[in-house]
């Protein structure tokens, strides 16, 4: 098996092990107990022949003095939450605690060019053939192949084997932009919200869809993080997961919020997001009780915060990501201020955020 | 096996029997044979189990005295060039000859709420089990489901069984807004442009992808003709095909035309475009010399073509399709008439098919 990228790629994963006791612990439904067992890592037991070149890094979003067992044999470093403050100081507010937002640290962290992130409760899942799919091989092919957002390709991916560009696609634009962003998807349990996991709670996706595509200009999606792939030096300073978890009045909306504010600025870079291919074997729901307590702000809001998104422009000053980035913190300050101060808080945390990843990213940032 | 909206659909086909005698004649090369061959509507032998009790509008699309074999057994209704001369008189015009684009005026003399249209070299697909797949019934199922144009939905359409929309979707465009079109693919032969039929000369699609989309707002696709559904009541006056083949400088772009138009259109009324299944198995690559030649024009035209319905927006005060497309044309003259004097014929075109509509469907434009 080839591992492309090896030296060019970290794994990044968020240990949700205090997330699931908060989660034990407040929801003592009948169901708790189904979302509640304290997992290790043993999860990269199975994605061992894929991964293990890989380095690893892995944020630990709870109690700091908890030790979390990794599979023997695997290259990580590991961050608590005594290093993410001892390392970023007065910034280290902007990390999330006890949510798996906290795993943006580790983007900040990582000096490779590519990140991917996936969720412990994440597997191997396998193609209709029965082929376990190669995740990351997948995620690779996406990223290193370029992007279509200014016209929609029917036959999807052109890149890809047995494809190309069809009849009335403009030749200008075949030469695809670069892509940023790589959304996988998941096979048995969909990445549904609180309301519809109530609604459908028997409902798995079986459905393998067999293509890869690019999100056009000006449309927005809802980036889940639990199965992504970026390329740090395009999208790296856009990737921040918000404030989420303990102390914050919502929750469940991190990479949400990383996938309004990412698509904004490739749209504005001209760097493409792609979603589709590979998928991953998502093995548990989430507590949907849990769940609405943290979504239910966030379901409300977002019904004002996708329209400020949408009609959103980031002025041609902006040339890099990072200082898209700081625009697009004032424009929250203003434009979303009114909604609730949590949102003063968050442009605060995104500037704490540009902040910290210049500190851990000079070259990039001179 | 049910026949859903069998009352309520038109099944229209443009017979290319002289654009196949026309191909042959103007591409005496050792491939042309392979293409040149006069064919009768046999191909409805394959669909017969799908297609029987759905009424057939079939558009002859050259020398009238010629006699079209329809396989016996199907209810049609058959127009030839001189029909077309009589029942539209001086709007004929605008109704192209010797060109499948001469099928949208199939599209106008229909009194059914849905249209389908297929090519005389599709046919019945199969799906990965080896079903043979009932591509109306598909197209139906699109079109009586709502379209999510305004946010991109992760799992693709939302509303298929077993699917819904993901976390993080706007709870209040879950209802989606109404289907105009469906945009089928092909198997077998993609719909390539000339230029990369002579590249890839044996490149076939043998991918299945399952699924269906609706394409975003504001983004513009390449909708192919060969096997497309719409709903005349949402879309019907901005389906013209335009001025293509005998006397007109460019050819197969007539549902390139109609896609962008229509997609404009849909996005200013609020309706939306899906694409991705059904497929239909494509026997036959046409010519891709003769092809290159009908083409050529439109390949740098659309260079500028494309930008100009990026960039164009509807007043309010067109409220109705036909009020849109009438709009669109004086845009058509004022926008695109620098390029060529075609456009301003086009333009001119775009009125004429109007003014037959209206008289054709005097009830709907009252």
């Amino acid at each position: 098996m080839a591992f492309p990228l090896v030296d060019q790629l970290d794994i990044v994963i968020p240990t949700i092990r205090s997330g699931a006791i908060l989660r034990w612990t407040l929801a003592p439904s009948p169901r708790a107990g189904a979302f509640g067992s304290i997992r290790n890592l043993e999860f990269l037991e199975e994605w061992r022949p894929f991964f293990q070149p890989y380095h690893l890094i892995i944020i630990q979003d709870g109690d700091p003095t908890r030790k979390i067992d990794i599979p023997a044999g695997f290259d990580y470093e590991i961050y608590n939450r005594n290093d993410i403050e001892r390392i970023l100081g007065d910034k280290a507010w902007a990390i999330s605690f006890k949510d798996s937002a906290c795993r943006c640290f580790g983007f900040m962290v990582s000096k490779k060019k590519y990140i991917f992130t996936i969720d412990d409760d994440c597997f191997v899942a396998k193609d209709p053939q029965g082929k376990p799919i190669n995740v990351l091989e997948q995620h690779i092919k996406n990223l290193l192949s370029p992007s279509t957002p200014f016209f929609f390709n029917t036959l999807y991916d052109p890149y890809r084997e047995g494809t190309d560009f069809v009849r009335g696609y403009p030749f200008s634009l075949r030469e695809g932009v670069p892509t940023a962003t790589s959304h996988g998807l998941w096979l048995n349990i969909p990445d549904y919200d609180a309301p519809t996991q109530m609604v459908k709670p028997k409902e798995r996706n079986t459905r393998f869809v067999d293509s890869v595509m690019t999100i056009p200009k000006g449309t927005l999606y809802p980036m889940c993080g639990m199965n992504l792939a970026f390329d740090r030096e395009l999208i790296g300073p856009g990737m921040y997961f918000g404030l989420m978890g303990e102390g914050q009045p919502i929750g469940r909306y991190d990479d949400m919020w990383a996938g309004w504010c990412t698509k904004v600025i490739c749209d504005h870079m001209g760097v493409g997001c792609k979603t589709g291919l590979p998928y991953v074997w998502h093995s548990k729901a989430s507590n949907p009780f849990v769940n609405l307590r943290k979504e239910y702000k966030g379901i409300f809001w977002q019904e004002e915060i996708i329209p400020f998104f949408q009609n959103l422009t980031l002025s041609k000053t902006s040339t890099t990501v990072e200082e898209c980035y700081l625009e697009l913190a004032e424009k929250v300050r203003k434009g979303l201020g009114h909604i609730d101060p949590y949102f003063t808080k968050l442009a605060d945390g995104m500037i704490a955020w540009i902040e910290g990843w210049r500190m851990l990213n000079p070259a990039k940032s001179a």
